[in-house]
C-alpha cells in the first residue's frame, strides 16, 4: 500500500495532488501557473495524442503549425473572441532587448491567426473544405493552478476546417465530437455525456459548442473536449470568402475542436483508487511490469533468464513491458510502486515459479492473484488486458449511474447537489436569465444539452415556464 | 515543366524561396520572422520525427515536457550560455494586461530550465542516468529570414541527459551523433561529415560541440544536427550534485543534442533540382501518385475502377499513396505538379492501359517512363521506392564528393571558395586567432574536426605553424 496518499473520500483534491506527484505525472514549473509533464505522464499523453491523431488521419485531416506568437491587432479582429480570452493573455513586448512596435499574444487558442491566413487560402469552392489540424501548446494565464486541469501554459491539438456550406460544417462539427467520444469511452474508458452547450456556456465566437462531459470519482464534471460550430463568424471578421458554385463571392463556414493534456488529469480522477492509478491498458506507458524475486545469485540467474524470454514473448505480441530488474527495492515495495502507477497487469515470478514452470499474474482492478502455467499466462495476456480496459469503463459507468438524478424539484436538485454531487438531469425553459440563477443557486452549470431538441413534457424546474429541452447540470472542475 | 521556378544553377536563393512557395511547405507567419509550416511541409517534419523518435526510444529516450517561459533570473545562471542567446530573446513582460513582477523568456533552449529541475530529479546515482527528450517550439529573434532554415520561431526536438560519468555522458553524446547521421543518411538520403566543431563555433555552454554538416546543391554547407557534451557546466551552474558511488557528493555531467525543422528545408536543397522538389520516399508525405487519364464518363467509369484497385493494393502493402481524380486540372498539369511536389513515383492508367492491363511508371529521379503489367508494377514497388532513395543518397554523395577539394595553399583555398564554394579540407594550427583570420578572410568557418585528433603531417595553410588537425572548411547557411 502506497503511505502518504490521502484517502480519495475523505480529501479528493489532496487525493489528486498526492497521487500526481507519487506517481511522477507532473510538477510545477518556473513561471506562474506553468507544469513540467514527467515522462510518465508525457507518456499517456502521447498515447492519447496517437489515438486520435490516427482517427484525424482516418477521417482526412492533415496537420499543420501556425505561430505561437499573435499580434494584438490580428487577434482583436473578432470581438467576442477577445473579449473571451483578453484577461488570459500572455503578451510579449520585447525582443533582443527592445520593445516591440506592436504587442504580440501567446495564443490562447489559433483561429484568430488561422482564419487570418485562409482568407489567402480559400478563393472557390474547389478549395474547400480545408481539413487541417495543429499539436501545440496554449496559453491562458491561471490563477489556480492545478496539475493537467488548470494550467497557464498546456498541450492540445487544435482542428480548424472551413466548409462551403453550413450543412457540411454542421457534420464535420459531430463528426469530431464522436471521435473525441469514441477515444475518451474506447481508449480513456471514460464514459462520456455529448451533445450542445447552452449560449451561455459556448466557445467565444462559435454558434454552437459540442461537448463531451464526464463525472470523476469526486461527483464532479469535467469537460473533456469541445467541437465548436463557426458558422460564418470567423468568415466574417477575417474576410474568408470563396466563389461558390452559382458563381458568387460568399463567406466560409468553419469548426474547430479541441482535446487536451487536461485529459491525463482526467484519465486520473476517472479511475484511480486509494492506492492509486488504475490506468487504462490503451494509454497505459507500462501495460504488464514483470517483477522477479530472488534471494541467492543462483536464483537471481535462474529467474532472470525466464523473465527476459517472458518479457521478450509479450513485446512480440505488441504488449509495453517493462522488466522492474532495480536491486536496491524489495519485491513488495515494487508492487505498491506499480499498483499506484497503476500498470494495469503485474506478473511476479520467484525459483519455486521457474520450477514448477507457473508464474503469478495480478490485475490492478481485482487484485485477484492467479498462479497460471506461463505459457498460458502469456497467451492469454491480451484478452486479459482489453477485459481490465472493460472493467475500467463499466466500473465509471455504474458510479456515473449512480450519481446520475433525475431532478424532482428545484430545492431536492439544490440540496441533492451540496450534499453529493452529480449529474442533475430536468426540464429548462431555455432562458439565460433563469439558467444565470439556477447555476448562481445551486453551484452548477448546463453541462450538456441534447443535440436535437427535444420536448421534455415538464415545465421548468425553476421557473415553472414550459420546458424546452433536458439539461444535465452539475458542478465541474 | 513548372512555370515561374528560377533555374537552381542560376538563382539558387530565388529557387529555393519559389519551391518553397509552390511546393505549399511553408508561408511567412504575421509576427516578424515566424513561419507557417503547410500541411505538405509539416507532413515531411511528422515523418522526420517519427524517424527520430523511433531511434530515440530504441536507444533508451524517454519523453516529457518542460514549459515555454523561463524566469529571467533562472537562465542567467550559466553565464556563457545567457550571453550566447540574450540578443536573441523574446520576452513576456505583461499578463492579462497586468505588468509581472519578473520578465519571462520564451526558451530558445531549455538547458536552464531543465537543469533547474534536475537539482530536485538527482539525489543519487542510482537516479543516474535521466535520459530524456522533448518535441517542442523555441524561439530565436533572426532579422533576416529564410522559412526553415532561419524563423523567428521554430520546431526541433532537444535530448537532455544527465550522466554519474565524463566518460558515460561523451559516450552518449557521441550516441546521439551517430542516430542524427543515420537519419540525415538513411531516411533523409543526405550525407553528412561528423566530428567536432572547434571551440568558436561551440554551443555556449558545452565543452565539445559534435555536428552533422552537409553540402546543399550551391554547394554552402548546412549544420544538420548537433550533440553536445556539456561536461559539468550546466550541474555546477545550477548545482545538480549526486551522491556517487563512493559516497562523495558529484556534479553530475550533461549532454544536450538537438534536430529541427531546418531539415525540411535542407531535404529541399539538397535533392531539389530545376522541376522542383526531389523527396526521399522514407519522409515523402506520398510516396506514390496515381494520375488516371480519361475523356468520355465510360472511360472514366472503367480506369477508376482499376486504380482503386491499385491504391488499395499499395496502401494495403503500406506505401503512401495518393490518387489524384480532380477533374478540373488536365494529366499534363497534374504530371508537373507532383513533379514539382517531389513525389518519387507517379503511376499514369489510361483506357489503353486498362485494356492492355498495364501501367506506366514514371520516377521522380530518372524520369523514364516505363509500361509495366500492372501486377508486376505493384509487386516491385516497394523496391522501385527504395531504388529512389539510395539514388538521391548516392546523387548527393557524388556532388559532394566533386566539390571537396583538398588545401594546396590558403590562395588556393581563398581563390576556390569563392569562386565554386564547396567543403576545403586543410591541415591547421589549432589556435583561436589564425582560425579567425582564416574565416574573416574566406567568410568560412570550420564546419568539422575529427572527432579524435589526428597529425595532419603538414603545417598550418596559414600560419605556417605545425599542423595539429585537418579541418574542413566551408561557406554555410
Amino acid at each position: 500500500m502506497a503511505k502518504g496518499l490521502p484517502k480519495q473520500s475523505e480529501d479528493f483534491p489532496g487525493w489528486y495532488v498526492a497521487v500526481v506527484r507519487e506517481a511522477d505525472l507532473a510538477e510545477h514549473g518556473l513561471a506562474r501557473g506553468s507544469q513540467v509533464i514527467k515522462p510518465y505522464g508525457y507518456t499517456i499523453w502521447e498515447n492519447i495524442q496517437r489515438a486520435l491523431d490516427d482517427r484525424f488521419k482516418a477521417t482526412g485531416h492533415e496537420n499543420f503549425m501556425f505561430p505561437v506568437l499573435i499580434p494584438e491587432s490580428v487577434i482583436a479582429k473578432e470581438k467576442d473572441h477577445v473579449e473571451g480570452f483578453s484577461h488570459e493573455f500572455w503578451t510579449v513586448t520585447q525582443v533582443g532587448g527592445q520593445e516591440l512596435e506592436e504587442k504580440l499574444i501567446l495564443r490562447p487558442t489559433s483561429e484568430a491567426a488561422i482564419w487570418n491566413a485562409y482568407a489567402n487560402w480559400i478563393q472557390s469552392y474547389r478549395d474547400l473544405p480545408l481539413l487541417y489540424n495543429q499539436w501545440c501548446n496554449v496559453f491562458r494565464y491561471e490563477l489556480r493552478t492545478r496539475l493537467f486541469l488548470r494550467t497557464s501554459e498546456f498541450l492540445w491539438q487544435e482542428g480548424h476546417t472551413a466548409h462551403a456550406t453550413a450543412e457540411e460544417a454542421w457534420d464535420e462539427a459531430v463528426q469530431m465530437l464522436h471521435v473525441y467520444r469514441e477515444v475518451a469511452e474506447d481508449v480513456l474508458a471514460i464514459p462520456v455525456l455529448w451533445g450542445r452547450k447552452s449560449a451561455a456556456e459556448r466557445f467565444a465566437g462559435a454558434d454552437e459548442t459540442l461537448p463531451i462531459e464526464a463525472l470523476m470519482r469526486d461527483a464532479k464534471a469535467l469537460q473533456c473536449g469541445t467541437s465548436h460550430y463557426l458558422g460564418q463568424n470567423f468568415a466574417k471578421a477575417y474576410d474568408v470568402t470563396f466563389l461558390n458554385k452559382e458563381g458568387e463571392q460568399e463567406h466560409a463556414y468553419g469548426t474547430s475542436w479541441g482535446f487536451s493534456s487536461r485529459m491525463v488529469g482526467g484519465t486520473v480522477m476517472s479511475h484511480g483508487d486509494d492506492d492509486g492509478l488504475r490506468l487504462p491498458p490503451a494509454v497505459a506507458p507500462y501495460q504488464v511490469v514483470v517483477v522477479p524475486i530472488y534471494r541467492s545469485d543462483d536464483e537471481r540467474a535462474s529467474v532472470r533468464e525466464v523473465v527476459a524470454k517472458i518479457r521478450d514473448e509479450l513485446a512480440g505480441n505488441g504488449v509495453r513491458v517493462r522488466v522492474d530488474d532495480r536491486d536496491q527495492h524489495r519485491p513488495g515495495f515494487k508492487f505498491a510502486e506499480w499498483e499506484l502507477k497503476g500498470v494495469p497487469i503485474r506478473i511476479e515470478i520467484g525459483p519455486k515459479d521457474v520450477d514448477a514452470g507457473q508464474v503469478v499474474v495480478v490485475d490492478r482492478v481485482t487484485r485477484e492473484k492467479k498462479a497460471l502455467p506461463t505459457s498460458e499466462a502469456l497467451s492469454s495476456m491480451v484478452g486479459a488486458l482489453e477485459s481490465v480496459q472493460k472493467s475500467l469503463f463499466e466500473d465509471a459507468l455504474k458510479f456515473r449511474e449512480a450519481n446520475t438524478h433525475e431532478i424532482e424539484s428545484f430545492d431536492k436538485f439544490k440540496e441533492g447537489v451540496e450534499a453529493e454531487g452529480g449529474f442533475w438531469v430536468g426540464a429548462w425553459c431555455g432562458a439565460a436569465d433563469c439558467e444565470a440563477r439556477i447555476a448562481g443557486e445551486t453551484k452548477t452549470s448546463i453541462r450538456v444539452l441534447p443535440l436535437e431538441l427535444e420536448d421534455p413534457g415538464a415545465p421548468c424546474m425553476h421557473c415553472g415556464k414550459p420546458g424546452v429541452e433536458r439539461a444535465t447540470w452539475a458542478r465541474a472542475y
